[in-house]
């Protein structure tokens, strides 16, 4: 990863936009940088970038040590906080008067303490739009990431029976991402079935996934920082006609929008593809969310692919793309496929077969 | 769970204050008072409490059905978006003017967007505050999460062999979790071995545990909503003399922590209980963080047990007791109870062995 590159067009947004420096406080961002290792949901670490061209990365004793071995110290200063000292109030200490910040990260009661001394100006997404464009090796730990996926997946099927509960089968999938090299997963996995298929957002229960039933499985593991984000549904013995018919929808769905994805092309647009095919069948209106969204460090991130992505895609985005049906009381079909949008169209990044499988 | 009683007392804050109203956007707070589902990260519900005292859920399509089926729709009004309308946007339409806010989780982007129409004010960590006193059935929900994770830990011990893995171990105790009742893991495992066990929180890696290390194991189960938390260090074969001294230090820092733990105490004054005492041990350079935190909804919350602790401990808080000592090239014990705070003391929620254990 080339850090340092990343961080010379930080140093460059700071002197065009005349600040005397810029924080970053996601660990998202913070590793996206530096490379200085996060663990989700935990905050802490702030990354100062001076106007003068040093970046330091303000921790206290807790991350330190880990921060000193993963991160080039030649090239980034390490500041420890006194026993019992917030590295927002060291970054006081240290930082010049007019600095730039994540608006869509720090939260207001931090903005509050910070803009008492200092001069605060919102980066405008400097960090996410630049998270946005893949280079190689990034897309290298994605698609890792996604081949792990896919052989957990492929393999815990084997292993399936009618009968068993949602969270018996997240348990041998994940447990197989990790031995396969997953440092973590990218998101909580969703495993939901019959009735339960309707909930997008549906984390695995007890509930055991019984004859006729569609079973939605949505799977990401996390390399190298980097996550994968992955849907299939599947189906055991012989599902309702209406579920057949919903599946085929949502494949052709899907297949246009795979084809139409490309350079150029709006979020917005290319959600409209899938979009109208589901109309044609009539099941439009039960898909009830965005098309995709990019995947990275974040398995949500930009660009967003839904009816509010006014933004075109360029080459090296890396976006899901997963139509999906939800009916109340019936069930839910869901599939989703990574691509990495390229100049002439786009290279699909899931491999996993999207046949109808009664299993 | 009593979320009627919870949300009352919102009502009253609104009318002390003089407010037409208050949000709460933090999908763990919406969930506190309403029972809605949530994946943790993600965002996009807002609960609104208006003076006239109804509260109202602004959801997508996405999460529509979900709350819907999980949420009392006879006492929440649920409002679902248009296609492509931001919560946010909807909200404006909706609210009072004058509009109290979570000053810890609203972004500043957010705040900028909403306070173009509505006058925001902080309301100071109402709902944080309330979330620091368990009732019994969230002290239940803790305590069930707890023994799914020692038996878990204890389970997978059982077939833990030498020059195993990192991520092997983590992939057998989360495995038996989520068999044994777990909605889900409260937090990314820990389990870091060796030279690595210095890093309060390393995540496991393809790094084989050898003979005379020590592993570090923390690890969390969610059920109904709420986390737990504990950590165990064990041995490979026979530690090096000064790990074996260590791990004495840091059982007796808690013991005493443990004992001194009741209503009234500060975090601060228990956190230098367990300090005290390994600075006896020579070992109080090498603890670098604090002693422990509130568990709950979410894993890290209040009330905080370190040298920034200034509330006193009441009766109904659940905290962790974990002191750590993490020797750089040699390694690290880290020891974690949760107990939840009572009149005359505490009672300890953790039951597993704390025996200095050689496997």
């Amino acid at each position: 990863m080339d850090y340092k590159k990343r961080r010379e067009k930080v140093f460059k947004v700071i002197e065009e936009r005349g600040l005397d420096g810029a924080i970053f406080i996601s660990p998202e961002n913070v590793f996206y940088f530096t490379g200085a290792p996060f663990v989700k949901g935990s905050v802490g670490k702030i990354l100062y970038f001076a106007k003068d061209g040093t970046a330091s990365i303000i921790v206290t004793d807790l991350d330190y040590q880990e921060v000193v071995d993963f991160v080039d110290t030649d090239a980034l200063k390490i500041v420890k906080t006194e026993f019992g000292e917030r590295p927002s109030e060291r970054l006081k200490k240290i930082s010049g008067k007019k600095v730039g910040f994540e608006e869509q990260h720090l939260s207001y009661y931090l903005y509050d303490y910070l803009r008492k001394d200092l001069e605060l100006q919102p980066l405008n997404g400097v960090a996410e739009k630049m998270r946005e464009v893949k280079d190689e090796g990034e897309i290298r730990r994605i698609e890792e990431a996604q081949k792990i996926t896919e052989r957990a997946l492929d393999e815990a099927l084997q292993s399936f029976v009618k009968g068993m509960t949602e969270v018996e089968v997240a348990s041998e999938v994940e447990r197989r991402m990790r031995l396969l090299g997953a440092e973590s997963y990218a998101f909580e996995s969703i495993v939901a079935s019959g009735e339960r298929a309707v909930y997008p957002h549906g984390k695995p229960t007890k509930k055991r996934i019984e004859e006729g039933e569609s079973v939605i499985l949505d799977l990401g593991a996390q390399v190298g920082g980097y996550c994968s984000d992955m849907t299939r549904t599947f189906f055991v013995g012989t599902p309702r006609r209406v579920l057949r018919d919903v599946y085929d929808a949502v494949v052709q769905a899907q297949n246009e929008a795979l084809k139409a994805a490309r350079e150029g092309i709006t979020g917005k647009e290319l959600d409209g593809v899938a979009r109208s095919i589901l109309k044609e069948f009539g099941y439009d209106q039960y898909f009830g969310h965005g098309l995709g969204h990019g995947v990275g460090i974040d398995v949500h991130e930009g660009p967003s692919v839904s009816p509010r992505g006014e933004a075109k895609l360029t080459t090296g985005n890396v976006v899901t793309i997963e139509p999906g049906v939800y009916i109340p009381r019936m069930g839910g079909v869901r599939i989703e496929d990574m691509v990495v949008i390229t100049g002439g169209g786009s290279r699909n990044l899931t491999n996993f077969s999207k046949k109808f499988i009664e299993i």
